[in-house]
This record gives C-alpha cells, structure tokens and sequence, in this order.
C-alpha cells in the first residue's frame, strides 16, 4: 500500500481508488438496456454480500433480499406499475405529459432478475442503538444496502434499475411480506448493452445537473464557501467537477 | 479491460474491482479513532463529488452539505447528542443500560470536520419522476449519497461516524434550516488510527453478525434457496462469506 505525505496509511492504493470511483461515476439506473443473460451464482453471491455488509443502525441488519425469478409473481408487479404509473402521469401537467409517457421507467419483465429490499422494522426488539431518537434509521438502513448493491453490481458489469413508481401495499401483498417488514426498494437486474454516459433524465434534458458548489454550505444553511474564507475547496471542486 | 467468458465487456478489471470490496467490507462507523489532521481540500472535493453523483429519484438531486467546520455549532450540536443520548439510555433494560452508557458514540468534537447531509423535500416541485407513489423516495436518495460518501471516505482512508442519537428538530434550528429541509444524516469525517477489523458492537458481542442465507428469500417471502432449487446461490453466499 503507497504512502503519501499528506493522507493516510489506510488510503487506497491508486487501482483501487479508481475502482470505487469509477462505480460511483460509472453507475446508472439502468430500464432498457437489459440483456437476458443469468447472472452467474458467484457473480450475484458477491453482490448480495456487499450489500449485507452495509452500514446498519445499531448492527441492527434489518434488511432482507427477496430474489424474484418466477415471471408470474414478475407480472403481478408490473401490472402493478401499470397502474401507479399511469396516476402519475396523470399528476403531470399536459405540456409534459406526453414526454413522461414516453419514458421507460423499469425492466421488470426483461431483466435477468428482480430484486426487493426490504426492512424488518421489528428485528432484535423495539430498542435498537441509534434508532431511539430517529426510529427512521432502520429504512436508511436498508438503503444503504441497496447503494452497496449498486455499486458491486457495477464493478461485475451488472445493471441495476430502481423501480419506485410502484404501491408499496401491492409489492407487501405480492411477495406475503409480514406486517413488520416493509419494501423499501424493488430492483431489476441484468446485463446490459451499455451504461448509458449520462443519467437519462439529463440527456433528454428533463432536470439539470446542480453545481456541486449550489449544495455545499458552510457551518450553516446559506453560508457560502469562498466568502467564509474556503476558496481552496470550492476550486478543488471545480477541478474534480470538471474531471468527471 | 479484461473480457471473460462469462460475465460483460463492462465488468471491471480486477484491481479496480478489488477496490470496491474492499470499500465496501473494509469501511466502517468512526467513533473513537478519530485524528485531528485536516482533511486536504483536493480529498474532500472527491468525497463530495462522489456523494453528489448519487442516484437521486427523478433525477432530483435533492440533497445538501453542511460542512461544519465552527466548534461553536459543534458545542451546540454536541449538546443536543448528549440529552438524546441520556433520553436513549433510559429505554434499555436495566442490564444492559451500563454497557449502552459505556459506547462511544460519536467523534463530534474531536473529528477534522462534520457534515450534514440534508433533503429538500420541495426541489424542482411538487411532482417529480418517480417520486408519485413514494414521497419518500427524496429521502432515500439522500441516503445513497451518504453511502457514496461514506466508500469515497474509505478509499481516500477518511473515517465517517453516523450520529444519529439527536434530535432533528434541534439539527434544523442549529444549523438554520428552511422549513422544506430535513436533516438526513449527521457526520463526523476525519483521518483515524485504524478502521477496526469488525463492527465495533459485533466485536462488543452486542449484536451478531446474520448469516447471508438467514436474510435472503426465493420468489416470495419465506421461501429458501436449497429447497427451491437454487443450492448453487446458497454454496456461493457460503464461499464469499468465508473470505470476507
């Protein structure tokens, strides 16, 4: 492992820090790339691992994996979609309507496999470290195992879709969830012909990107970088912006 | 890049893949190893960058960074911590509440810098892709970019620290919020002595580590791997669990 004058001993060497930020800047929510090809069991092993290993609050681990191969209970959730997705088209206004609906928004019939994560709101008793002041942290919990995922899964070549425009009643009554678990995420996974360069909603020019320099404040909300004396670190951003 | 007989021509060599495993089993909550070196501008314009390249429904991009910097805030923010936590101690039986009182929790006062990471909850409107049939789903996207965050941190071997034993209503006062903005996570950041080898409350014995079979489902909840014909997912989970 290399050492630098300013840093760490437990920095990363060069390949490997390529690695983590090329998953990071390389990932995409993938709805039609799709390709039919089985993930192989070691491939999809690896991924699942990774996002078991995620942070949790209080070790608390509530997460569970649902793997859906089975097209029946596939077609039962996009039927689903179905109708969450046409109210939603309908919460738009007529002048983007037209565009919404010509969006595809998921892979669920095409993709080698589907995915939902869950969270045991339940698991090891109603006092968990961490979770008394904020009892939401379990949920972000499991997020986070599903941004593990999504990353493993771009390092192995494997595409991962979000599907959120679904009811979370219906996906509890498709897959007999328990009461104490909930759906947090329901994810499509496969090959793909490619990761598109750019995150499709900013190619078709939907939303822009932000500057990061708009989200970074400093000690409190609104207080700028440069005019509070951290000039250096708005233009390191610039520099890392610019780069990626 | 390499190709492989199985697998994708966007599968990443094995160095840059080694990278991310190693993000991801090898990070770790930060509460006790922190240093006080700064963290260089140029590494925490990375991590930022990383934390804002994160997926975000509807390309949203909901998110904030507070840097804080000011010991000031911190005192505040640190206070709050300290009547949550008391608040907390009194919800665990009598023979654990010793043990509880003897972690430690947070790096408030000692890490390099804190960071909050926030939502808002309005961004570019009411009505925002994907976002229809789960409001949540803005928060949730936050969560991704503090994972992001937290495996950039582990690469460049910055520690990060969840504090999530406060209160938000006091996070939003102390650092001045608007009313469409929530706190998502509180962050200590910094370089560290060691990443301990474990979860520290695994370690402690607090809580174990789930086995990866006992948390994965086939087709529907409830539903095992070996029986229902997938035994090779379930000796892979067991291989690569062995090794990490």
């Amino acid at each position: 492992m290399e050492t630098k004058q300013r840093g760490s001993a437990h920095e990363f060497p060069p390949e490997w820090k390529t690695g983590v930020y090329e998953a990071i800047f390389s990932r995409r929510d993938i709805r039609a790339q799709f390709q039919p090809d089985p993930i192989p069991a070691d491939v999809l092993a690896r991924i699942l691992a990774a996002a078991h290993h995620a942070p949790s609050v209080g070790f608390m681990q509530p997460w569970d994996f649902i793997l859906i191969r089975d097209s029946q209970v596939r077609a039962r959730v996009k039927e689903s979609f179905k109708r969450a997705n046409e109210e939603a088209a309908e919460q738009f206004d007529e002048s983007k309507r037209g565009t919404y609906r010509g969006f595809k928004l998921e892979g669920i019939m095409e993709s080698a496999l589907n995915l939902c994560v869950t969270c045991d709101r339940s698991r090891f008793g109603p006092v968990v470290i961490g979770r008394t002041s904020q009892p939401v942290m379990d949920l972000y919990s499991s997020v986070c195992a599903v941004q593990n995922l999504w990353l493993a899964a771009r390092a192995e070549g494997v595409g991962v879709g979000w599907v959120s425009i679904i009811s979370a009643a219906d996906l509890k009554k498709i897959l007999g969830l328990p009461p104490e678990v909930v759906p947090v995420a329901y994810l499509c996974l496969g090959y793909v012909t490619e990761f598109p360069p750019q995150p499709e909603l900013e190619t078709a020019g939907w939303l822009p990107r932000l500057q990061s320099a708009e989200v970074i404040h400093l000690d409190t909300w609104g207080a700028k970088l440069t005019p509070n004396g951290w000039a250096e670190l708005e233009s390191a951003l610039v520099r890392v912006t610019e780069k990626s």
